[in-house]
């Protein structure tokens, strides 16, 4: 089973809880989901009063883990005051850390990464670095004290699914003990069955469910997905061949004249 | 649910019965992978006396549909020939039919596959044919009598996934209400969600099952992806986009200073 | 040096000659090009009285070789009346025989291909067929008597480049000895360098060109790109690998404390 | 043409001098290539007294700019010291900065890279970094006052071409107006060609011409490639399409009953 900083986790699959067209959608995304942990915006609940006191208990209701994020942050500061106020608002020391660099591609800002989870951690945060697939700042997360990494395979939002296969290759042999989820860029079951076969622990979704028809039913049908991009991983696929071999082979034959 | 020949199939997974390391292995696999449908080569049958009397007794207790193949036939005599018997041997018209054109890659010899096809559906076969991305050689297939079109994604045994996506979407839209079922070519529960996820309505595997590591647990797998690819088309995907856009929008924002 | 139906031909780019946005920037691309053969569409030569002959006439004074073509002919009884039409027209037996099987992608109707090869090859024309990569189509052509073969690498016009690499790899190792012209889907010099690098013979282009902002510039792009490919291929390139080796050994070190 | 700290440099190919299996092999690979800035390894240069001294000649000989790099050095203190080593022995303040992270892929130290470039650009170094595509680095890179920037498109030595042609994309529209040299991972000139197309200013290759079964022809073709790529960037490159149109429009149309 899934273990991050020391608890069991049910699902291997984690959701975000941006976007949805309502709350009973996210409610019901959720549920099929089978999601044991959902991210929340804290910037969201902070926002209006009495619509995020709902929102809050929304998510009670579910019965999940929160995990806040620091979504929306561009500094260090930020991030970090963010952090705190979650703590103090969802009652965790767990925190999506999400230090971001780019207005655009909403690509993390490796530098302030860094230095956020280093002062999270010296605080008692457990946390949860959305980085990118760069083995070095990687490692410099883990040294910061992170018991868990979250690479993306694509900009949030974009639903290309792994760009870089080589990259997350390599990024799964280099941390074989490091439990990785990888965050953003998926857009479909097939992209999260993929880079699950690679090995990699979990994956965390918000757009691509959120954004799709039928939010609900997408998530079940990821939750398919990542259970079996799993059991394959565990199963020794087959690796892909330059040429053709046949799938039949001939044992006995018959004669035909 | 799916509607091939006027016959309701519950699964949308077919499996095929060669290269598993034992029977029992065998008869696990199919059980393991729901399907209601498994190929058969004529040839193994025949081949044994005793062996093929007792695979054929494995298969029967499995309680599945057979679809019996002509797997290995190169020439249309051949797989004419092979087809008759299977219909006598296993007591159906249904026959996946396929004439190998290339002893390397095993694609089909599209000349010989539309002729054989008209013969064999001038004689009452409902012919299930392994075929190219061709639109055109799909078209012959039609006229000539097929109702169920078997596209392959890559060569058989090849495990490399969908080589093609291009042509297997210009496929898909050209045949909106043919059953089309992806044959040969995937290796792993991602390929089957992917083709599933541009609304192939089925596919069958073999090598990737019969040689991964644990058959029974990849069989499980491809069910569970098979299924997520399904639910997914149905419920309306998000497109990947060029550019990134925030998964988290920032209705209210905090202040910080 | 590349040689075609007994005929050395210097360049290894054909260029088409349709789209363009004037004549005197068709005439341009084609000198710049280096093409030493062009291919012509017969229906628009005789369309048009006064402007086919104006056309005929920039084309002569090209001093190129003619490649007429069947291009537009959607069934073999059209595309064999238009190759003879061109024969006389144009004073050549060479004919690029294009018979379109799909309103959309344009691909080849491979069954009409291999039937107007047939009756066109009886009738003393030297056949360059548009074809797929489908390797069994390939054999029927060259069994009726086609000495070169024209694979396409995407639809026509849809500047994808190879879609399919590996079956223009199978391709080209199947027919080791006979000289195959990559023909539609190029849209960009590299993808005319990476076909060559795959050891194809030559490449043939034209909405690349035609509908480029600059067409005589990208003309010149393409004869280099075509060069360089041709050029890679013959100087042993460098296999792609799965793990990173440093570029730079260190065969001495410094001391640096 | 391109402008490199303020000199303009006539060729779009920068070429490495390690690897190759011979000095007079080296030699005549880069005159084929026509490039007029080498790559030189301080650390082979130090070490080996004559052998030393006998490469500094030949590479004098050919009258081009010499830019001393760090290849090898894993630490800021390393690179840093023999950058300064580097001005003394090759009299320049051109330095092609790497600060390796990982010893497999040979990826930058990105935190280590940023800290060497302040320190040698406080110093008046002409800094040329070798990075990743990451945006942020990228950013901080500039403002420690690097005028150039060297993103690789794959792991050194790797052949692989770009891996991840989104991130180029956007790493050019990012910085439209800073000198960008592809550094590392090209293997064969399409991949040159490919992304000169995206608007690159220049490539750097070692192993894929040094390994190269016949070095100066290959040199030669990824110098035609680089050119051909440049100028299809200029003369305004058609983007790819999702379906086919035709390449031959009939104005005229024969009549064949």
């Amino acid at each position: 089973m899934l273990s991050l900083y020391g608890e069991d986790i049910a699902s291997r699959l984690l959701l975000g809880t941006a976007q949805y067209p309502s709350p009973s959608i996210l409610a019901e995304a959720v549920r099929a989901s089978g999601a044991g942990i959902v991210t929340v915006s804290l910037r969201r609940e902070t926002a209006g009063g009495r619509t995020g006191g709902q929102f809050w208990e929304l998510i009670r209701e579910l019965g999940v883990r929160i995990l806040p994020n620091t979504a929306g942050c561009h500094s260090v500061k930020e991030a970090v005051t963010t952090a705190r106020m979650a703590r103090d608002l969802f009652g965790t020391d767990w925190i999506k850390l999400e230090v971001i660099g780019h207005h655009d591609t909403l690509q993390p800002d490796v530098f302030g990464l860094v230095e956020a989870a280093r002062i999270l951690i010296e605080e008692g945060f457990k946390v949860f670095p959305y980085t990118t697939e760069d083995l070095v700042v990687a490692g410099r997360l883990l040294e910061a004290g992170c018991e868990v990494l979250m690479p993306w395979c694509a900009p949030i939002g974009s639903a290309r699914g792994p760009v870089n296969p080589d990259a997350l290759r390599s990024f799964r042999a280099e941390f074989p003990d490091i439990p990785l989820i990888v965050d953003a860029g998926l857009g479909r079951p097939s992209h999260a069955a993929s880079v699950m076969e690679l090995g990699f622990d979990a994956v965390l979704l918000n757009t691509a469910v959120a954004k799709a028809g039928d939010p609900a039913a997408m998530a079940s049908a990821f939750a398919q997905a990542v259970e079996a991009g799993r059991r394959a991983f565990k199963a020794g696929p087959l690796e892909p061949r330059d040429m053709a071999v046949p799938s039949t082979p001939v044992i006995g034959k018959a004669v035909f004249e």
